[in-house]
């Protein structure tokens, strides 16, 4: 296994541990297991809280987006591993400010099952909650089907919104239907060109051959809807193009906001790429 | 070759292209060829201005670093090929507020000769300038021929010192003061895990076998200084941090400013490990 690491068991408390150590002004650790990554000021008083999680292996989500305006604290598993309902719970706690917290995270099993059970824990302690759940990947299931689709790069969009929104002020309604709004509205799709390796494992999460790309792989190495041999950046964006559009329908005059992100191994100029019109 | 492109030859272009899309208030093409990236305000009366160059390949360096107290315009060449006479004396062009150009940029003997040259042709036209090379790779040359080291990382710091001086007011003579000073002060180190693969050669540049990396590797793959088993991050690490301090050392008291990097194929996570102390 070809990674800047030192044992991979420890490899999720280190990043965790440098990102902070580097950062001190926009992180710190803390729930009792040192797995919550929250903004060092603490809860707000007054102000509803936004927390998000789930597993290590995508910074900068999901510990990249705390900060003023965005998420006052984040849960944060194993490498591609939920994190824990204790670790949910002290996110939580954290995040309240007394006005309640939202629950904003992507739409994976292990997430959802830990995310709820430290609401309802926190309800019989009197903390208010609410939960929206992004899920925006057009691959991982059909329109009729959305409700199962995971949830990838639009949680930035739903970070941001609902981090403003609550900065500003509003209830926890009004978060909560402000980051739902966002979430709905995404879209997303991916494209794979080789696999990853989560440290523990020590070796690739799949294979793909040296001239084949996945389209749809879902960002845990989830199946995608094709494979097949190597495009050109113009036909992958183009197919992938498609399909957001297909899933979503723009007409002449509507607004929208692109993002075209890696998951970290892609040079930053093979994401610039643009065809001549 | 794996990379999301279009034709090899029309990398360099289509990056620049998508860029200055993706970012019109901070970028704009110039130049006879386009080659040149520049702040669209274009040059600042009475401002010094300070220039850059070198290969594509390298984003964010060179042309993510025209701004505001940055940069006032880059000549781009080739993937790892250095810019054109024409493209060097754009640069300068566009960068020219009348009060004289600094030439900033990393110590490759390509870069050099055509900076120079359009240095001496600009000369002739009544505009002045002067250079300033960032030298910082420790491990491209030992102390005693230290004018013969690669410029890599260090450039952020010179580019960001020299900019801000600028955007002070500053004379050429202290702009490039402070430029040199800034780039004397820089060391820097790198470590190899893979190959990378120019677009128009489509394969990688050397070969490291799955359980091996070379220390000291430049970042067109010029050779390091050994290569051997895959060791910890700690490991890897200490052995860095040793050989910059053995040749910069520091003693209590001092201020330094640490920057840890990847060229864009290494997860952020990997960039923060930290070993307990």
């Amino acid at each position: 296994m070809k990674k800047l690491l030192n044992a991979p068991c420890d490899y999720a408390d280190q990043t965790l541990d440098g990102l902070c150590l580097a950062h001190p002004e926009f992180y710190a650790r803390g729930g009792a297991s040192g797995r919550v990554i929250h903004r060092p000021g603490g809860a707000i008083a007054g102000k509803v809280g936004v927390v998000s999680g789930g597993g290590s292996g995508h910074l900068p989500v999901f510990t990249g987006y705390c900060g003023e305006g965005l998420l006052d604290a984040c849960a944060i598993g194993n490498v591609f591993a939920g994190p824990s309902v204790a670790d949910c719970i002290g996110a939580m706690k954290l995040a309240d400010g007394g006005a309640g917290v939202l629950r904003l995270y992507g739409n994976y099993g292990g997430d959802r099952m830990n995310f709820d059970m430290a609401g309802e824990m926190l309800e019989l302690e009197g903390l208010t909650s609410t939960t929206v759940l992004v899920a925006d990947d057009v691959a991982s299931a059909g329109p009729e089907e959305a409700a199962k689709r995971r949830g990838v790069a639009g949680m930035v969009y739903a970070f941001k919104i609902a981090g403003a929104k609550a900065a500003a002020g509003a209830s926890l309604a009004e978060v909560t239907a402000a980051a739902q709004k966002a979430a709905d509205a995404c879209r997303s799709i991916g494209v794979a060109l080789t696999a990853c390796t989560v440290p523990e494992a020590g070796r690739p999460t799949f294979d793909l051959a040296a001239d084949e790309i996945e389209m749809g792989m879902g960002i845990h190495g989830e199946p995608g809807l094709w494979r097949g041999r190597m495009k050109s950046a113009d036909e992958v964006a183009g197919e992938m193009l498609d399909r957001l559009l297909a899933d979503r329908p723009l007409v002449r005059g509507d607004r929208i906001s692109l993002m075209v992100n890696s998951l970290g191994a892609t040079p930053h100029e093979e994401l610039y790429i643009k065809k001549p019109a």
